[in-house]
C-alpha cells in the first residue's frame, strides 16, 4: 500500500509547494542507513518568500506560526520529492526551529508549534518529533522563520 | 545490571529535576535505531525558569555555566524518563548549547562546559560528546540558556 | 587501496591546520554506529583566530565565505585525525553554519558556500550535504563563522 499520506493531504486540502532546488554546492535531502536529513527551509511558496522580517516586530507570534507552518510545508515537499512516497516515513525525530527575533521577543515555543502542528497533522503519532526552538539575530535573506529536520525512513 | 547511574548520582548527591512534559505537539525524546534525540531544555527546574536573562548582561559567565549545567540535568531527567534506566546510555553523541548572549558577550565555551562537565560526571567517558556552543539573540520565555542532545543508547 | 583523499588534497595543494584539541569535557569526533559527528569548529588556523568579528559589519559575504571555507577545513582536518584515512568518509549528511551576523545582514548562504563547496571539491558527490545556515548574535571568542557536521563513514 503506498499512497495514504498523499491521500490524507488531499482530504485536508493540505497543499505543497514545489520542492525548491538549492542553487549551491548541498541538496535538500540525504538518506542514509534509514535516516533522512533535511536542509533548512524557510517561510517561502515555490520560490517567493513570504514572510520576510522578524518576529515581534514586523511580525506577531501568530504571522511566525504561519510562517513556521509554511516552512514545515517546504520539509514536508522535499521529503516527497526524495522518498517518492510519503508513507516511507516511520517517524519525525528533530525539528530544529530558528526563529529570526526581535531583542525583547520570547515566544519561540509558540512560532515553533507551527511546524510541530503540520507535522502530527499530516503524519500522526510518527509526526510526533523532538525540537529545539530558538530566536536567531538574522536568518537568510531576511525570512523569518527556517526549519530544518531529521527523520526516520523506510 | 542496572541502577549503576542511579547509584553513582545518589552517591555525587547529584538530584534530577523532574522531567517537564511538553503542552505542545512534539515530545522530550525519541529513540530510533538506537539514537535518542532529546528536545531543547532549558535552565528550569520542576518547571520554574531559574534563570532569566542574557549571559553578560544580565547573568556572569560563572551564572550561564550554572544554567548550562541545570538544562543539563534536564536533559539527564528526559533521559532517565524515556529510557528508565540510565544505564542504558551507551554514549552522548552530542550536545547543542545555546546561550542567550549580551551583544558583545563571547564566552559560550564557558557557559557550556556547564552542560558538558556534568555529561563527563556522571556518564564518564560515554559522557564525553561533540558540541557547538553559539550566541543567539533570544530563546523561549527569556531563559539563560538552551540545551539539546543526541544519544547512543541501548 | 587508501589515501586517495590525502593525493587529491596534495594535487589541488588544499592545506589542513592542525587539529584543535578542546580544552574541555567535550571531545571533536565521536563515531557511533557508522556516524561521525564533528563538534563545531571556528575560522582558526593551527590555533589562531583568523577571523574575529561580525559579517556585514567586521567582514564582506566575501570574506564570510574563506571563514566558513576555513571552518569546513578544520571539520576535515578533525575527521582526518580522528578516521586515520579521509577514504574512510562515505557522504557528508550535514553541515550547520552559525555566522555571526550584523542585525541587517542577511547573506548567511552565501557565507555557508565557503564550507559547502569546500566538501563537494574534497569529497566530490560524497561531499553533497544537507545545510542550515543562520545568523546568530555572537560566537565563541567572537570568531565570524562557526561550522558543526554529521558524516556517514565506513
Amino acid at each position: 500500500m503506498s499512497g495514504t499520506i498523499d491521500r490524507l493531504l488531499a482530504e485536508k486540502r493540505i497543499e505543497l509547494p514545489n520542492a525548491a532546488v538549492p542553487v549551491a554546492n548541498y541538496t535538500p535531502v540525504v538518506v542514509a542507513d534509514g535516516t533522512a536529513y533535511v536542509s533548512g527551509q524557510v517561510c517561502s511558496w515555490n520560490g517567493e518568500f513570504k514572510f520576510v522580517g522578524r518576529v515581534g516586530r514586523d511580525f506577531s507570534a501568530e504571522e511566525g506560526r504561519e510562517a513556521a507552518r509554511m516552512a514545515g510545508l517546504n520539509i514536508v515537499a522535499q521529503l516527497k520529492n526524495a522518498l517518492g512516497d510519503l508513507d516511507r516515513v516511520k517517524r519525525v525525530l528533530r525539528l530544529n526551529v530558528f526563529v529570526n527575533s526581535a531583542e525583547t521577543f520570547t515566544e519561540q515555543p509558540k512560532v515553533a508549534n507551527g511546524a510541530s502542528d503540520l507535522m502530527v497533522e499530516i503524519f500522526g503519532d510518527a509526526g510526533r518529533h523532538t525540537r529545539s526552538a530558538v530566536g536567531v539575530a538574522q536568518l537568510p535573506l531576511g525570512v523569518a522563520v527556517e526549519v530544518d529536520a531529521i527523520v526516520q525512513v523506510d
